[in-house]
């Protein structure tokens, strides 16, 4: 069984986002699968998917504050800097976090930890609206 | 065929480990897969998994030098330090390494360089044990 | 359907990338797949594989100039340098980006976004060839 489907996000402002419910809400067919994976890819490389801590936003809050320090605007060696400050930064964070995550599927439910949600990052100051590949396999 | 199984590894003190050898002998009907993947997660959020040298444990002494040097504690800019100056540096830490892995598999084994080996961080300091979610397809 | 193949890459420089076309090209079959799902690995532990910019080569040169900068020689906590200055800093580089990519296939083509490509990063100054293993599985 195969389900492939791309899942629209509306645009979100820079940062770090719980998608978990739209991602899965988008999703019924998971529902279905006893054993399988969920693949998802986001087609963009200014933006990120990630697997942390789904209870507080704070967490999410220092998330931004760490990689906004560690991949400053401004540096003297970027120089790519024609579609603004914030775009060289974008691409090194969506790398640093990657653009995909494979979870597994148990008894019609991803099977993921009490504490692990699904993290959007938005690492562009304007950004677009965002899309999904979702991809779906099993039995 | 699938194959599903949560694995249960031991509590380890925070740093690198490799964990090849005790994924693998949960797994035995690896073995009769010829072609196929194998997937993991570790369904914790201040926990990673990461693919890398096999051979030298100073390699993965540095590996713990640099990321404490890199996500530090006490940082000002974190706001969620009530479960420790080690929580959050952690949650850095797992986003950059990875929750997951995906690894091929052929002719009854898991296809890896020769220098790669399946490293567990623990970046707390006072961890309680960690289960993987280990998935295994193919033919 | 399951395709598995070892493709050889030449020997590069140090730097990021672009390897897409190199790696399509030796996966004729992948045309026939209408859903499925590629997996690369690389089997080293000191290049990456990672998804990003794929049109301007300085997006890739900043790459460099970042990860020089995060991850650096001769840093007073690098115990492991037997092998070299460069040896320990492409070991963090080649975990903090991954050793994999597992990306969407749909109607006989990879479901990347328009500017999505993949990188090969090499992380040594002296590197030897290096060799992807590509599973490839789908109806």
């Amino acid at each position: 069984m195969w389900i492939q489907r791309d899942i629209p996000l509306g645009t979100r402002a820079r940062g770090f986002h719980l998608v978990t419910r739209e991602v899965l809400s988008a999703l019924p067919e998971l529902g279905q699968i006893s054993v399988g994976l969920l693949h998802l890819l986001i087609g963009h490389t200014s933006a990120s998917l990630a697997l942390n801590e789904n209870a507080s936003a704070d967490v999410r809050h220092d998330f931004e504050s760490w990689f906004d320090e560690a991949v400053p605007e401004r540096a003297s060696y970027w120089t790519h800097t024609l579609e603004g400050p914030d775009d060289m930064p974008a691409h090194v964070k969506a790398a640093l976090l990657g653009s995909s995550l494979s979870l597994p599927v148990r008894d019609g439910a991803l099977a993921l930890g009490t504490w692990q949600g699904i993290y959007l990052g938005e690492h562009r100051d304007r950004a677009s609206a965002r899309t999904l590949t979702a991809t779906l396999w099993g039995e």
